[in-house]
């Protein structure tokens, strides 16, 4: 274990940065997805997501796991990580085979580091905050055969989420004992959580002391852990690619979080004091979006007549908007989508009937 | 009066093509109004009107009206056309300066010709049948004190439009006689002039005896008509610009229809026997669009989802629409227009908040 000057233990991040993040189309594309895309700001979330941890554990310590295709375009959008750091999946495979993979190239970087696995596609404006208790989380999980992990406090029933049940008390370093995974909630339960104070969001941020992930991942990922060996072993040599493209050919697609998650008996929560949004739609796009006139949100040359709450995006062109409301509108130079607001994850349908048709140019 | 081989009086046809049409906007703008647009096929509006009247009187004899700004664009749209027959008010002054000045310019070229004041922006599919009915029109006219108005037949209560009433029997040759012009009516009023089938719809097409006509503008266009009278007298010359210029100066803004055709004694009715229609409105654009999937219509690469009703004119993009119904949506490389069908007339609420703008580039 490796000890900063300030006592905290240097970690490993592995950014986990395959999405596809078809909800936002048609500005995200497979070639441009979401987590390329400057959605809360001017810079891309992925670029946001190196720099809070970068400021943490130094470039040469965050790994990227991406797409094949987007290895090129990860790498220009962060140039100061090793470019042998940034590594492309062959194929998607669900992620626990990304976060075995993610896991042991920690391990060959340092393998008593705690190794934080956590999103690229997230908006968290309180950097700070979010790096200290990152910090906190590595001191926990470097000297504890433990997993942290960084729970949101939920401030609507959502049920588009899974949630962490908690221990009603903390220790006296903040953390509780985590209870239980919880799926996706129907609303009734979802407002019991709220009510109750004693469930968290899942974030997908999760903080690993890594002998007790090469435990967990022994037990339960035997067959995802065989075929990552390989890669894992050649890493930074010449046949890694190969060994790489080897066991995605056979690699199962696995979710970290039914394989291994909701099958943990001890696991810690640590509430995040920051804010946090996942993103998950133009809705959600909309709401951190610069405001407009009469309740429309979003950036562009708008001019609303009787037209309110809609979610714009549209550049280098005005957009009149007569009458509408609730709809979302986001034009790009080949496509441009009108989509009712509560229709909003249809839009899906709209990437199946592209992907039917062959349109591979506007996926 | 000269005469076909046919035995038509061969009249003069005068197109009003002064107007600016913002109802279609953003695709129709100052420099490129309504009638210079391909709204119903792959012609101009303009260049249909002008087809179908020069296929009957030649183009010697068809002179154009419109706005000093858009002589250039019309002449170069009908280059059949002696450039000389193609002439600009130097500012809109509603109909009757027009009609003065038009028929007055007819009179130039054949003092006893009969003349057809005629919209450059109408769609009539039915060319050859208006032409007959034109060429009898002109018939008529060339001999008595009168003036013909071809009356579109209603299909609907429409409230937009005035309306003509008219004796319930033709004569021999299918006139009837026209007992009043009648204001935009309300709709219960609108349903009556339907079920009765003594009105029909003013389609602005009118075909005087020029005779008759100088004696109405000089009994109730003094004002015009005296201030027309220099233009008219130097038409052909170097000082007929000039002379327009001054003539517009200060000529009373008027129109032809309040200050004229409402006070005829007498006038008569040929009941179209062709399809028209006046393209009022996107909504009416829509009716003769293509059909798309899902009751949507419109020109464009459109994927719908969920999506039904709505009128589409995209280019070169494909649109997306996800759970709207009934909307506008015109996009163009400076503006898209998103608008509830039911508000298509609000889209002057653009224009007049773009003029208050000064944003003189998207007019």
């Amino acid at each position: 274990m490796v000890s900063t000057e300030t006592g905290h233990a240097v970690g490993i991040c592995v950014i986990m940065a395959g999405g596809r993040g078809t909800r936002f189309w048609p500005l995200s594309r497979m070639e441009r997805p979401k987590q390329l895309l400057p959605l809360a700001g001017e810079r891309s979330l992925l670029r946001d997501t190196c720099d809070r941890v970068v400021s943490l554990v130094g470039p040469e310590r965050v790994l990227v796991i991406t797409a094949a295709g987007l290895v090129e375009a990860v790498r220009s959008e962060l140039p100061e990580l090793p470019p042998t750091n940034i590594v492309g999946e062959p194929r998607g495979c669900n992620t626990a085979p990304c976060a075995v993979l993610g896991m042991g190239l920690a391990a060959r970087l340092d393998p008593a580091a705690p190794v934080a696995l956590l999103p690229a596609d997230h908006h968290i404006p309180d950097s700070d905050i979010f790096v200290r208790q990152l910090g906190r989380s590595f001191a926990r999980a470097a000297d504890r055969r433990t997993v942290v992990t960084l729970g949101i406090r939920p401030d609507r029933p959502e049920t588009g989420y899974g949630y962490i049940q908690v221990a009603a008390t903390a220790d006296g370093e903040g953390f509780h004992r985590g209870e239980a995974f919880v799926e996706k909630p129907d609303l009734a339960t979802a407002e019991q959580y709220v009510a109750g104070g004693r469930h968290y969001w899942n974030g997908g941020i999760f903080v690993w002391n890594p002998g007790w992930f090469a435990d967990m991942a022994s037990r339960h990922l035997v067959d995802v852990s065989a075929r990552m060996a390989a890669p894992i072993a050649s890493f930074g040599t010449e046949s890694f690619a190969v060994a790489l493209e080897e066991a995605y050919a056979s690699c199962p697609a696995e979710s970290i979080d039914y394989a291994v998650m909701e099958k943990l008996s001890e696991f810690e929560v640590l509430p995040a004091a920051f804010g946090w949004t996942d993103l998950g739609s133009w809705d959600a796009w909309g709401a951190l979006a610069p405001a407009l006139v009469a309740g429309n949100r979003g950036t562009g040359d708008v001019l609303a007549v009787a037209a309110k709450d809609n979610i714009v995006l549209v550049q280098d062109k005005l957009v009149a908007l007569v009458g509408v409301e609730d709809l979302v509108i986001v034009d790009t130079t080949d496509a441009l989508l009108v989509c009712r607001r509560a229709d909003a994850q249809k839009i899906k349908d709209v990437i199946t009937r592209l992907e039917g048709d062959g349109r591979r140019d506007l996926l």
